[in-house]
């Protein structure tokens, strides 16, 4: 059994059940689950809490209350706390992705040399303050880490709820492992739109398309000028090459062209 | 005067006055000032949106209203949505990272011969959709590039505040340099073919030139059973979409359209 796979998440002395619900949600899409609550202002349980909840309905009803800051951390052995403002304390202050790093890191190394009764792993908290005041100083203290979310200056003021949401979404990406390199366009459109490299038209196919498409231009006299259309004709072509067309795409627009070219009105 | 210098937020239909400020929040911590509305549910001005606004007030007074979502995306050259469901189309899916990095290559590459008139910058736009139901599949056509924030299977819903919140995020980052170098998409392409960004045909014209385009189709009876018109149509927009085409190169389809329709031989 693997415990303490993702971090503990502990809010102090929270004020607006809303908030706690939104924590929570924000908890459940992102894979965190072990939501701890000391002094919540308006007690526990809290129906608004569950209200807001949507989806993260077990993550508060399993929610652990404890009386005060100190006893809902008695077993964390690190703690990040997230703040907004400035500490005069000498600190190491770290951005978001930089800590749920850090945090995956730890939890999942395998311990060199684990203690016979250990064996759930190390306890890690995200620790967030109240609405309004944020974590009082001496409990800033008692964490490790400060996580500091970088704010444009004309309204750095997030609230719990956002601050969890951006800390469960860099907590989630470690886990899925695609902070890696990216191919550029044309191996993304593949990789993401579920088509395999082979269904990806072969140029004979698109030769075809050329074909049909410069046989009914030139009866049209689309091309004018006879000198202008190598350059025109490049250039027609560029822009449907862009697209990267699969072979049935090629035969849609095969078919489209067709369907204009035979059946356009009769004139006079 | 540098204008465009960030995205564009458009909410589709929202519901719920308290999202609207929920999102104008997140917006002005993450230094996106520019609010578009598209047929909000509840009328506008509307109380709940300024209550929520927290330090966002000025984005909700100067939030443009629209009757819809086409109306919304005129002038728009580049869309990214965000959207949770899969959706069955050839559309490119990034998440939030690749997205916003994408985006800030497009806003502040300087131009090396700026036209006399351009000065204003590419528009680009961040497209949400209700509450409830997200965006219709027409509307996703729409859209250049899908946004998806990874979330964990068990509970996959983030509301409209929340992926403001991430996507806002992602977007200051960019700003702070401290993301390392990717490839991009967008900015490949406006490289590769030498095109400013400002070049890119806004929604408005890429409208002018598929109303014709389904004139045409509807005239020649192409979309032979009326249930798969929707679907089909769909995708052949989005095959036309992904190519990015630039204001002139619209310009030059429609006349090839033209020339194929009107100058098909008679039959008999």
């Amino acid at each position: 059994m693997q415990k303490n796979s993702s971090p503990v998440v502990i809010l102090v002395r929270p004020q607006m059940g809303e908030n706690i619900g939104a924590v929570a949600r924000a908890m459940s899409n992102f894979g965190l689950r072990e939501l701890r609550i000391a002094a919540p202002r308006d007690g526990w349980p809290n129906p608004k809490a569950l209200e807001m909840a949507a989806g993260a309905e077990s993550i508060i009803e399993s929610a652990k209350i404890f009386p005060d800051f100190k006893a809902a951390m008695a077993d964390v052995q690190l703690a990040y706390a997230t703040t907004a403002r400035k500490r005069d304390m000498e600190k190491r202050v770290v951005e978001p992705d930089v800590a749920m790093q850090e945090i995956k890191q730890l939890l999942s190394s395998p311990l060199p040399n684990p203690p016979p009764q250990a064996g759930e792993g190390i306890k890690i908290a995200l620790v967030f303050g109240p609405e309004r005041s944020g974590l009082e100083n001496d409990e800033v203290t008692w964490c490790d880490t400060l996580i500091t979310i970088p704010t444009a200056p004309e309204n750095s003021s997030l609230n719990i709820a956002q601050s969890a949401v951006i800390l469960g979404y860099e907590w989630f990406r470690q886990g899925t492992g695609f902070i890696h390199l990216r191919q550029g366009f044309g191996g993304q459109r593949i990789q993401d739109s579920g088509e395999t490299p082979e269904s990806l038209a072969p140029r004979a196919e698109w030769e075809g398309l050329f074909g049909q498409l410069e046989h009914y231009l030139d009866q049209a006299e689309y091309f004018r000028v006879a000198h202008k259309k190598p350059v025109m004709w490049q250039n027609l072509q560029t822009m449907f090459l862009r697209s990267q067309l699969s072979s049935q795409e090629v035969r849609t627009l095969r078919g489209m062209f067709r369907s204009l070219w035979e059946r356009a009105p009769e004139r006079d």
